[in-house]
């Protein structure tokens, strides 16, 4: 394997299969987003193509496609380590072999184990490879599947809606609704990109959230999120309408899962589950307490606050018990993003003392 | 009075008077800020000026002795109603009247009964007078004078910090520093606007602050708001930093101003005692009972905070005990203004509810 390509050429096309690559943002899950480029000897793109949907055929083997013949001898620019694994799909390495590709440049190395090795597979059968061209940018827009990959547990996003002074409910527990309609539009797309969502049974008690997936119109999405409600004691109602059967739920219980130090259900436990059942991106919808124990044992990636214009002056708070009694041990976040959707804002940002993502490949 | 001035040059005079107005904010309270543009017949700009502090020439005397003979037989666009009033100075009226002005347009009347029928005055001396041209932007950048002038107490801006979750403090009541230092230096640019600092006792027996308005080197500014304290029962400790020395400060209590029927303070009292003290613009800095309090009485006029990407899940909420029980009772805002600060964001907004800028021109 051979230092970064660095030419200008290189960059440009990498570039380019990081976008082709996030527009598979959600819909590839539990599958990585993967762009690839394809160019030819004076660098003239030859073939383009991104992984579009889990089952369906890897980004390498459209762009493939696409390029035909002019494979041969040309450059393969991936976002992501072709896989060297036969799942619901062949080989990317075989593919690239077979249409004779003379280089291979991958963005980030595959952390999962089973699909890692391609190139090594590919240098075996002659094909010049390389490592690290735009290794942010791809990692950026591969986030939740690389967290997931290397943490053995789905990255998590704790969304919620507030005032500005911080009540994500009025004293009386009412709360539809605090943000406008531009904001909840928002969150039903963002409930579109994740593939499960995640309350408390308070929050099942309280407000009884359906958490499905709508569409602008209020139609139910084809895709739709697994409803999964963190309930020690089994307290959901049977009438409740996460199990009304408009998508599927799983009502996780410590009778099943088994309970932290504190007696409270094992959540690490519970992503753990989930992650064996395929699941890669959590959206966490509430409650306060949940969200305080996911935060205080550093389980949440990345937060999505919408603050409405509003005063509340009473009612809960959208976090409680993050285990920070002093302005020392605040849980501080970087800012990724800020958008006014219509009169509220939303705030994104990721804990500064998460885990990293580079971390090891595999975890015990 | 003729009809609103349509003319392109008209509205662009106007436009720039109102620019040349905002140079005074805040180094102009206890006085409305005011600018003027004079014009000649063929629309050529003569003169310009502003009012730049309390005491010193009024914007129209400033933009006629740029004018000087080319005043004569001019129009005159002024933000504010000439004053008809001999205050520190004399009346514009008669400062326009003597320079030949032949054409006065203002864009808003003057809501202060002494300084008011300026425009008749000018009728009388065969001065042509129009009012109205571009009246919400002038309403605008006189916002706060206005709003003082017609409601008789000063304009009140409530600033707090809060994490995103909405604390302002943590569980052991440290809050230093919640926000970064960008936003710290703008909560000391803000101070510099206002005439008036306000926090309840409790916020000087947990925190003791300064409430001085510094650089942002630190140094103490030139002109430093009047320090207030809301003490219902006078427990502001004779050594605290209010009472310093280093600006003005006045422990306002039960004694003095007489209580609500609820046997707090009276705050309607406190804000008519200042502006009775000329204090036109208050700063309103917690905490959050007195905070409460004055969103509950429509005391608040602009509320401004700042949130930080920062995490606490416990510790008291910037806002308490302000009426609202339910969410249809929740205070609703109006977003002005949504900046980035370093990592911080702040929100700019106004109440809904409150009470007009275009009230009557005096009240009970």
């Amino acid at each position: 394997m051979t230092a970064v390509d660095e030419t200008r050429a290189g960059q440009r096309a990498m570039r380019r299969a990081v976008e082709l690559a996030a527009r598979g943002a959600g819909t590839v899950l539990p599958n990585p987003v993967v762009g690839c480029v394809i160019t030819a000897g004076d660098g003239t793109v030859v073939g383009e193509g991104w992984h579009e949907r889990a089952g369906g055929p890897h980004a390498e083997v459209n762009a493939l496609a696409q390029a035909g013949d002019r494979a041969r001898g040309a450059t393969a620019y991936v976002t992501l380590e072709p896989c060297n694994h036969t799942g619901r799909t062949g080989p990317c390495t075989e593919a690239l072999i077979e249409a004779g590709v003379g280089r291979v440049v991958a963005a980030v190395r595959d952390p999962w184990a089973p699909a890692a090795g391609g190139l090594e597979r590919l240098a075996a059968a002659g094909v010049v490879t390389e490592a690290g061209l735009l290794a942010a940018e791809a990692e950026g827009v591969n986030e939740v599947w690389l967290t997931a990959t290397r943490l053995r547990r789905p990255f998590v996003t704790w969304k919620f809606a507030a005032t500005l002074d911080g009540r994500s409910a009025a004293a009386d527990g009412t709360s539809r609704w605090i943000t406008g309609e531009a904001a909840r539009r928002d969150v039903h797309r963002l409930r579109a990109q994740v593939d499960t969502m995640l309350v408390g049974v308070g929050t099942v008690l309280a407000d009884d959230p359906a958490l499905t997936a709508r569409d602008d119109a209020g139609g139910l999405l084809e895709r739709q999120p697994l409803r999964v409600v963190a309930d020690t004691h089994g307290r959901t109602p049977p009438l409740a309408r996460v199990r009304d059967g408009q998508a599927p739920h799983w009502v996780a219980t410590a009778a099943e899962l088994g309970r932290d130090d504190a007696g409270h259900l094992d959540l690490a436990a519970l992503l753990g589950a989930l992650y064996e059942r395929d699941r890669r991106h959590v959206m966490l919808e509430g409650g306060p307490t949940l969200a305080g124990a996911m935060i205080a044992q550093g389980l949440v990636d990345r937060v999505v606050a919408y603050l409405a214009p509003a005063l509340l002056g009473d009612g809960p708070n959208a976090l409680a018990g993050a285990g920070v009694t002093t302005i020392g041990e605040a849980v501080r976040l970087r800012p990724r993003e800020v958008v006014q959707l219509g009169d509220d804002v939303r705030v994104t940002a990721v804990p500064e003392a998460r885990r990293p993502a580079s971390g090891p490949a595999s975890r015990p």
